[in-house]
């Protein structure tokens, strides 16, 4: 019989905990036999004096353990997941997603929703008209199937540990630990059953890690971990010190999207999709080179067979796919508010963290996970770091149907994006791979 | 308004704590505001990190403000109380207490039971046929008055604080910290009303400091506490590598005191109380040097006049105090067993712990809290650290009645005490004075 106590003093004691101890504390705290009072003593334990790599992939593979583990084996060929880290204009999975699947790559994606500053896909895609997240694992599989991608909602049963200990970290100060944050991520990715991963680690003012080394660390850790379990995995860290794309809002990140997928639209948030598409591909067929892979994912967007897949999951997922040849389908906001300079020179920093509240302060975002949104309001970006702006001239449009936080978001716009004399130097978009 | 998880980020990147946020989690935690498990991640952060003199300091008096802080006002003259941080057969109050009263000081002493392997000085006094400690803050009052000093127990709106920090540092590993220490020790000693301190804190193998390093570091952060709030403190490191005294066991450490205080008995338990009483009367009497203090307590001991003062309490008490010259009077085992040495030799080790260990297996002691004790029953040391010992002699005489635990601590005894053939270095009565 283990005691708990016995693992806290051996991690305030800097020692490693082992797989048994590790597989204790998760089961005994998702059953409830563990107090959150203890498990706050290990976890801030843990967040003094760390874990090794070792101990980080056990906790995960114990927490990807505590509820279902997705089966996707009856669908053929390999299946591929991407997981983001989170940020504003972050709409990749709606263009990455059905790129790879036109390529012959199958995507069983399980998302989740915005919180905060960040959006989420599951609300991006419930912008659709009739768009349901909510669909059982059979369907899901025969989805992915038919049209080689569905994007669906995590199901309650899947990581629970995961769930019951964020909400003690978040009122415990444990939040912001590596190995915690790794598994918290990886014990989904494990549990929704993917052979590879594709993950895309933020970086900057609008990311959960502003500092790139900080970004690159958690990358690693999470590829430790994927390699560990035996899936094939690679991380990208990509920037996110403005808007990946243009749009700020749900339906207006679909309608971006889909502009992107008719070859309508180039700029950053292609180009980190087909990075991230690329990747997939590469993993999900072993017999082809990578280049090969990047080649194909063009092909796959200049022949339009990507938002062919789109059309095909939107359709399975009882949307009207009508909205990709029609946009006036997707909700509109009742007004739109141009947002002007004030000085002259080049757009030299934006907040992009701020953006994101902007977006919520119109109703697009969420402040609490109870927060219902506005999917047709949200924020459409003029400028991006480095553009020449003059007084006067658009920096944004906000879409607007509630005026009552219109004020707050454009004063506090308008105090994120900075502006300066001289042309300033743009940051990497894709700072590093890590495999 | 103060946010808790905000404490708990400054204390896990090693931020000091000022008075108002540690009497905001000392106040919220008692009130039931602040929860366990936002309380034990800043014990683990406190643990880790470390709480400076002043922090210390801040956190003693927060918790010693959470409940009653008794007034002893009514009392005229200097009020001296002494705390000793446990050990076995460590029945210096006992001695301590009537002849620091019979030299003009005030001792007004909440005391409390015993636990695990050490005795506790209510639990003894108990063992006094009729002998009450539940007395009311009035009548305590009065026998100091009369008597020069009384013996009770804590009442339950005595630190507060203190009863529910311990509980939670019991089973989240964040007991063994000095600052904690000592601020659970010390707030105690300022809300019970005395205006001097005298701390006996023990090391070696029955103490709960096994390292004189760290004896040390916890007498100095308490002499510290006791300085800051103004109080007169004062603290010995004394010596716990062996039973202070021959007896271990309620009535028979009554019996030994008594014998003491008769003139009767000498050795290392003398000595301490002696060391220990003459300081308090130095604090009590300012007018006079600590030499002349020595004196006046080596003659309240021949003249017999603390053994005056200890029947007057007893009898103040409801206690029987014809037990002073009718040991008879004590409650006594059934039967006694004496346990042998089995090698030639000298005494060269004891695990004092695993000897209070013995005594609890023979029912003088508590495992937990509600157990009951036998005031009867224990063991009685024929040999001391450093005595020559022949094969077959008495090492010890248990007092029995209930033979239940009987094998096992004689087991655990012979063990427990190592023979050696050269004779070993004894260590130090008295390490050090910190003032």
């Amino acid at each position: 019989m283990m005691r708990f106590v016995e693992l806290i003093e051996k991690k305030k004691h800097a020692g490693k905990l082992s797989r048994q101890e590790l597989a204790y504390f998760i089961n005994g705290y998702v059953a409830g036999e563990i107090p959150d009072y203890q498990a706050s003593a290990l976890l801030m334990a843990i967040w003094l004096n760390g874990m090794d790599p070792e101990e980080t992939y056990e906790l995960t593979v114990a927490m990807a353990a505590s509820g279902d583990q997705i089966d996707l084996s009856a669908i053929p060929g390999r299946k591929v997941d991407k997981h983001s880290t989170g940020g504003v204009a972050d709409t990749t999975t709606l263009i990455v997603a059905p790129l790879v699947a036109a390529c012959g790559g199958k995507v069983a994606k399980m998302s989740g929703r915005g919180l905060g500053h960040t959006g989420g896909t599951l609300d991006k895609l419930e912008s659709i008209p009739g768009f349901r997240v909510d669909i059982g694992m059979n369907e899901f599989v025969d989805i992915v199937k038919k049209c080689g991608l569905s994007v669906i909602g995590q199901t309650g049963s899947l990581v629970p540990a995961d769930k019951k200990l964020y909400a003690l970290r978040d009122v415990t100060g444990t939040i912001d630990n590596l190995s915690l944050i790794a598994s918290s991520i990886m014990s989904k990715k494990l549990a929704a059953g993917a052979d590879a991963v594709v993950l895309d680690v933020k970086t900057g003012s609008g990311a959960f890690m502003r500092d790139v080394k900080d970004a690159e660390a958690l990358a690693r850790a999470m590829v430790d971990i994927g390699k560990r379990s035996g899936r094939r995995t690679v991380a990208l860290v990509t920037d996110m010190s403005q808007p990946l794309g243009r749009a700020v809002g749900n339906a207006m990140e679909v309608k971006e999207a889909v502009e992107i997928l008719k070859g309508e639209r180039a700029g950053d948030l292609l180009d980190v999709s087909l990075a991230l598409a690329a990747r997939m591909v590469c993993m999900a067929k072993p017999e082809i080179e990578c280049e090969q892979a990047e080649k194909e994912v063009r092909s796959a967007l200049s022949s339009g067979k990507g938002l062919e897949r789109l059309a095909c999951m939107i359709e399975a997922q009882r949307g009207n796919p009508k909205v990709l040849e029609n946009e006036g389908l997707l909700p509109k906001a009742a007004q739109t508010v141009t947002v002007k300079a004030k000085t002259d020179g080049f757009i030299s920093c934006i907040d992009t963290r701020e953006i994101g509240i902007c977006a919520l302060l119109l109703g697009a975002g969420r402040q609490k996970k109870t927060d219902t949104i506005d999917p047709a309001v949200g924020i459409w970006m003029e400028k991006r770091l480095g553009d020449p702006v003059k007084t006067g001239e658009p920096l944004a449009v906000f879409h607007v149907n509630n005026t009552g936080g219109l004020e707050e978001a454009k004063m506090r716009f308008l105090s994120a994006v900075k502006t300066a004399p001289g042309k300033p130097r743009i940051p990497a978009l894709i700072y590093r791979e890590v495999t």
